[in-house]
């Protein structure tokens, strides 16, 4: 079967709390929705605002590969000629090769919430159907609350579906629109409504309040909904939409459906989606996510190894991700045994130091250090415990003072370090607008002036956090990522002392930089 | 129908990316899910690492109302006797009244990844369930790559659910471990395997790779399979397991099943088990998010109020949720304007502190603060713009100095602040693991000389949070919870420098506790 894909991240999505497209995000987001196959795109509303109206003109001057652009309109008002009527005279000048429109398909609200009867409201959804089909576009109507409708009354809901289709609607698409349908509700009600009305082509539409939004769609499609609409990252009002990063791989990957979609590039075009709208793509989603294929418990690493595919449902890269092991306190030596192959390939997992490194990793982490996400200390430590490590400098001492009221409005801490290497001392000062910025400009002071080569690092992030934080002497944790503009890398310290837990892992930082850079 | 709930947060949930509970927090998040009334509690390996053997250690000694822990294993080791098996071993020391047991149910996986013969395998699942069983304890047996297994070889995958059950398992638990399976498939296999075991009590358990586990566990549940298993936020290895805040819902309100959970407290618990785990409940995560019962969309708003339940699928207090209108920018002294009425309820929203407010909450909202949740500083805020507030002490100077090594192994800081108040100054030092710990002795020390009646406050809860971290100059946000016996409140502080976030935080939590406590 064919599969049909309208995306509605730009008008569905954008009623997500706390989401909010400028134009030119939208434009791009299309652009990136055009490249991965998408066959519709919903872009708006041009009738609700005028940053949408602009967005439309814009839209008509861009060249897509092969999505069409869709307009999104409710039916015209009741009394109003339809020529005189506002919203669809903004719709029509919107000039898209398709419109959505959407009208009730629940008998009761036509009269609770519209306030016409029901007789009226087919009326007004076959007026706004011909009318926008007579003007030359391709109509997909949207059914609304068309499932809770049809449990109410069912014949109410199948005649405005007839309705829409005899004025010329192309695509009926059954919206759960408050979401509360569970997915076998969803699909007997698409089998009974195919088997009422065989001839049509239908479309899905589901929100996600049950947490199931994604199988509802996969489900219905089964049944016959060739066109599923959905946003990315399944942002949206209330729970969101459909997450479409996870239906389309489903559908195509799992139940065969042809499509436009280059599957390839859907992690990709995610990111880049997520970047453009500031949507933080989570770490575990379904097919896209950075977890998604990682491994770490100890099984489950050793069976992956054993049989692909034992613990990944698919190939990662079918979808543009890829496969990851990850360290921690529940790995065993199968883990950890890459991680010390990379650093001496001697190594096995019967060896005396992959049991000796594998039990003192477990035991930092109960001291609260984490290493997956730290390789560059986690390189240190493996080295130091195989003898392969000394240490490029020590440090003797450092004092840090940090004043209320700054003596400078911009420098409110200051420090000193000493620092021991080759033979040499050396002694620095730094001042900065944190303790730890004072501490950095006098670590590296310090190393410059013993190695003049040295490169010095910057930071890239810097992460703290307080781990059991019942109080003041909690233990906390930092991560600092940091670039020697060759490459980026981790490093972490745990400690009582905030302070003393983020200069040991800056400590690290150029520790591990130095190794690395006695080429540099 | 009787539901029945496993929750493995604690277990399953702890594989996932970035999640690492320390024991405190396991016994903290015990406690919790008992209080909501979840049936089974799997803990953790007993087998696995020291941090899980001290946690049984101690959960022997807490009293439960209601759940039941559950300790995790494998089978026995082939060639191994059962009574030396240390994994086993581990297990039994635990002491809990149920084992999870988790064997392999998958034909080809037993040769490819076991290395033994399917009928091996079979004998080292009825070993280890009847010795379990012997020892008293109830056991709860993991089929692993059920599914997968039983669409391979549907008489093995059988074949060792029967072996479990007839050495005495209680519950045969059907794992889609890889998260591929569709729910119609789910749903379709266990169908067949009720049919062909009418006698068992089955139980499913569900991960999230296909973005579909909670529909998944609800078709199964549907099917017959009573026992769910599931984690709280959905956490867990790759993409997580089904997300029981959803799962529960579903099932009870909309399915009808009976069970021990106490639904009401559904948001609540979340929201603890959150702060705890310090995994963000996703604003718009199904039932239990912030946003979902919130409209945006003006015609939705509208259609909520002349109807209510047109956009929401249940009524949001049966999960401890409510429903919340967001309003835009432009009406942004609407949002402000309760919570100014709680301190002043003569304002109103034309008055001009409730505009100045308003202007003063953006521009604190733009150097980094956030007062969602630090009701306390935004208490204080409040009152200095409305000329409601003398200061109870003014903070001189502050010093801070931080040394290492450190003169002593437990002290790493030393502080000394000096306040006035009514009219009398007051000098302390304090010393402390941290810079913050010294600084608190020292401001309270300080306090207590002016104050001496006054009760020290407690830490409860201590965050720091790095804003924009790209580099060292970055700025800090701090949050403190703290309590006086009587209420916890929040303070927040911001700053490049994270003492002196931390510290403005602290002197706002002994103000908002001197100000309510004129008669402590």
């Amino acid at each position: 079967m064919k599969l049909e894909v309208l995306d509605t991240t730009l008008r569905d999505g954008a009623q997500g709390e706390n989401i909010s497209f400028s134009v030119g995000d939208k434009i791009k987001i299309v652009h990136a929705l055009d490249r991965l196959g998408v066959d519709y795109i919903e872009a708006g509303i041009p009738a609700s605002n005028p940053k949408d109206e602009m967005l439309f003109g814009l839209l008509e001057k861009e060249t897509l590969l092969h999505a069409k652009i869709v307009a999104f309109a409710s039916t015209v008002k009741k009394g109003v000629r339809i020529e005189d009527d506002k919203n669809i005279a903004a719709t029509l000048a919107a000039n898209t090769p398709a419109v959505s429109v959407f009208g009730k398909a629940h008998f009761s609200h036509t009269e609770d919430i519209l306030g016409i009867t029901g007789d009226e409201n087919i009326e007004l959804v076959k007026t706004t159907v011909a009318y926008f089909t007579q003007k030359g576009r391709e109509v997909l109507f949207d059914a609304e609350h068309f499932f809770d409708g049809y449990r109410e009354n069912p014949d109410y809901a199948l005649s405005v579906l007839r309705a829409a289709k005899e004025a010329g609607a192309v695509r009926l698409v059954l919206c759960d629109t408050n979401g509360g349908m569970l997915p076998d509700e969803i699909a007997e009600i698409v089998r009974a409504v195919k088997s009422a009305m065989p001839d049509a082509v239908f479309g899905i539409h589901c929100h996600n309040d049950s947490g199931c939004a994604i199988a509802s769609t996969v489900l219905a499609a089964t049944e016959g909904t060739v066109h599923v609409q959905g946003s990315f990252g399944g942002i949206g009002e209330r729970c969101g939409n459909a997450d479409l990063t996870a239906v389309l791989p489903n559908l195509i990957l799992k139940r065969g459906f042809e499509s436009s979609i280059v599957l390839t590039k859907l992690k990709g075009i995610a990111g880049q989606i997520g970047e453009i709208a500031n949507i933080r793509i989570h770490h575990n989603a379904p097919y896209i996510g950075r977890s998604a294929f990682s491994h770490k418990g100890g099984t489950h690493v050793d069976a992956e190894m054993k049989k692909a595919g034992a613990f990944m449902h698919i190939d990662p890269s079918l979808v543009g991700n890829e496969s990851r092991l990850l360290l921690s306190e529940v790995s065993g030596r199968s883990t950890v045994l890459p991680y010390l192959q990379a650093i001496a390939p001697h190594l096995t997992k019967q060896s005396e130091e992959t049991e000796r490194i594998t039990k003192k990793l477990k035991e930092q982490e109960l001291l609260g250090y984490q290493y997956e996400g730290a390789g560059a200390s986690f390189e240190l430590l493996v080295k130091k415990e195989l003898g392969l490590w000394k240490p490029h400098f020590n440090v003797i001492m450092y004092k840090l003072s940090d004043d209320y009221p700054e003596p400078d409005e911009e420098l409110l801490a200051n420090a000193t370090v000493k620092i021991e290497a080759n033979g040499k001392t050396a002694l620095a000062a730094g001042e900065g607008n944190g303790p730890m910025n004072a501490l950095y400009q006098a670590l590296s002071k310090a190393l410059a002036s013993i190695y003049p080569e040295l490169v010095r690092i910057l930071m890239v992030d810097f992460k703290v956090r307080v781990i059991e934080s019942k109080s003041f002497d909690a233990k906390t944790r930092v991560l600092i990522e940091a670039t020697n503009g060759i490459e980026n890398f981790t490093t972490i310290g745990v400690s009582t002392d905030m302070i003393k837990a983020s200069f040991s892992a800056l400590v690290d930082a150029y520790e591990y930089h130095l190794s690395k850079g006695d080429n540099i």
